[in-house]
């Protein structure tokens, strides 16, 4: 059997040149950095990579993170800038025995010490929303904080490893140096080969509240399926949290497990892309259902064409 | 009921300033931030705050966090600089919906912003312990990464309320940007006033392959006392990890539970200090004993002289 799945219809390009490299015995962790490259090299998804949104100062600080679930080595970057692929980055620091999670200058450093494509990431569409956003916030005084879409990745192959991984540029408009949980072992991600994976979306400050990827895996472990593990886990943290802190942020999970079955749970729309050795790629649609349950229905058209018209809209 | 328990000899002094806090009713955060306050001051103590020692290009970079067991609010640092109290900035960040967890300089700037006290960190003697280090590396190619001391504090108070947190200089001799545990929720802390808080100490970078303080917590949730929940996730993923990646790195968690009950549990040679309402502050050294169980004796003058002597003998 081999899966992945990942967040984000960004994701869904990757996805589709993933299924191709999996039906061809390539790793997970090769399936995984290419679906990720994908997003973060396409200049029209404001969230990750090139074309992602910079924070206050107009400067786009990224987090990105790999995790091997045969080995558990993690790689991590967090306010890396000018490195055209954060997890190809965070994937290589995966094999260092110390020092494998670096943050900023130290992160970029280690990017061009190692060879990695330096680029500057800020395409002029995005540095045009973000003077728009800069102008409105100073006129209208609203909170600055809108969009954190990371595209979060798990993948199994046919030799029965998986991987997990995320990238990030983090909250628009966020204060310099700012970490979401991207970057975060058990918050952003968690990965273990003889169980399954998850990787989150939504808002880092609550999702490092909860260490949900973690809690998503040990409820499989305990035998549940990736769906119901994720029911589990996203609805009970979403309103424990709303009892205790007061308010839940937006955040969306996906899980895979080593048999290659697959689940989501969000607590607002979502989007998000898989396929498996059973299943085509598609995209998908999620919401928040009854009784701590997700209605997933294939996306419309009519959604994908608004979208696209979207994105690529006249700033 | 109250209780504290911390990380190694070095936060004894701190745990006693604690004791007379929590005696009178002061906050569990208060009392930690006093406890870990007081190990960032003190010049002797060559991982945690002033006197720390210092990145392969010697500068001091510190990481720090704090979690509130009521709200979960977390506040995080990493890769702070010239900061004299990484806990206190941490603390102030667990008050910010958005932008809790800073790197670098943001980091560094909240703190300035904040009216932190700003603070050459690196001491006479941590730069002569750091040139020695350089010298040594050189000549006989020794691999440079050597101790890694975080103090870990959970803190019960009479109000039922508990927090958690950590500050640490991070591995000896680290890469520039290099971050360990000590601020990602779920590996180096977490704490739930309702269960009961963990607190990590060791090699970051294979703590975090294990989320064992989000680990602990669910342990204890499950019922299990503190020192079960210590010696059941530590041994269990000590054990897994040697399987799965070949070794594990030292690491010794500490846990408290809401009624004030403590554990610990370590792979290595490990002390700690512990008040609660019915013991007297109290240094303890703990050992891996055998079939996944902790030795924990009193700790004997000869070792506190022994360890006095080591921390001030010349350079």
């Amino acid at each position: 059997m081999w899966g992945i799945i990942a967040t984000w219809r960004m994701a869904h390009d990757g996805i589709v040149a993933a299924k191709e490299m999996l039906t061809k015995k390539a790793t997970a962790g090769d399936a995984l950095e290419t679906t990720i490259k994908t997003v973060e090299n396409y200049p029209f998804y404001k969230s990750v990579g090139y074309g992602g949104l910079p924070n206050e100062q107009g400067i786009l600080e990224m987090d990105a993170a790999f995790m091997d679930g045969d080995t558990y080595k993690i790689g991590a970057v967090a306010g890396i800038v000018d490195v055209a692929n954060p997890i190809s980055v965070a994937r290589k620091l995966s094999e260092e025995k110390f020092n494998s999670f670096r943050i900023g200058q130290g992160a970029t450093e280690y990017a061009m010490l190692n060879g990695f494509e330096i680029k500057n990431m800020l395409t002029p569409r995005a540095r045009k929303i973000w003077e728009k956003r800069v102008e409105e916030i100073a006129k209208s005084n609203l909170s600055p904080y809108d969009g954190h879409d990371t595209v979060g990745v798990v993948a199994l192959d046919e030799h029965n490893s998986m991987a997990a991984g995320t990238s990030s540029s983090g909250l628009f408009m966020k204060k310099r140096g700012r970490v979401g949980d991207s970057p975060l072992s058990g918050s952003g991600f968690y990965v273990d080969s003889e169980i399954g994976g998850a990787a989150a979306t939504g808002l880092g400050e609550d999702l490092m509240k909860g260490c949900l990827s973690y809690e998503i895996v040990r409820l499989m472990k305990e035998g549940m399926s990736p769906q119901a593990a994720c029911d589990y886990a996203v609805y009970e943290f979403s309103d424990r949290l709303t009892k205790r802190y007061g308010k839940a942020g937006a955040f969306s999970l996906v899980a895979l497990d080593k048999k290659g079955r697959w689940g989501v749970a969000t607590n607002v729309e979502f989007t998000f892309s898989v396929a498996t050795k059973d299943e085509e790629p598609a995209i998908y649609i999620a919401n928040p259902g009854p009784n701590q349950t997700t209605v997933i229905e294939p996306i419309t058209q009519e959604w994908l064409d608004a979208y696209e018209k979207r994105i690529k809209a006249p700033v």
